[in-house]
């Protein structure tokens, strides 16, 4: 991912926290999605591989195995066994949802 | 936003991309949401700063002023007034999906 779609190359202005945000899921998704088959799409080896590294603090608590196969039948909308960018940001959505309301909305007990 | 979701405190293994970028969300957010009001959601004052301040490269390029509030419309699901978190990420994801298709699905003309 060498072209950053937001600051322009001859521009000085650096990406704000939200610009590499985006950048960050592009190329995170880039980055598992293209080691094998289609690479605009998460084959189930890719998208164990993303969750087994990139999320390794969620699937290593996990005490059932097959957690993270029903995630991705509940993440692949159109069932072709893959997950799309949409789809993956479905998961990354979710995620930031239960965090959002862990931390914020119920504020921690003193 | 001191509690990191992620890496817990004891703990020496640093957060990876994709945690830092859910913790970006939560953290621009909440900077925003937190200014007036409901801490819980952006007022479109808030929604106004975001747009102006995160996504200032996307924002200065509209020539039609009431695209923002246009924006803001779409995305308040449950016409409240105010963007929840949810209704933030959709906004997130929809220019994430955007760049992607821009950037990968159509790769640039030689």
């Amino acid at each position: 991912m060498d072209g950053s779609p937001f600051s322009a190359p001859q521009s000085k202005i650096s990406p704000t926290e939200t610009e590499r945000c985006i950048e960050s899921l592009l190329a995170v998704f880039q980055r598992y999605a293209g080691r094998e088959g289609d690479n605009l799409k998460l084959s189930k080896k890719e998208f164990l591989a993303f969750m087994n590294t990139e999320l390794a603090s969620f699937t290593k608590n996990q005490k059932d195995p097959a957690v993270v196969d029903r995630m991705m039948k509940r993440l692949d909308i159109n069932s072709d066994g893959q997950l799309d960018f949409q789809e993956f940001l479905n998961l990354i959505g979710g995620i930031a949802v239960a965090c959002h309301d862990a931390l914020l909305v119920q504020p921690p007990r003193p």
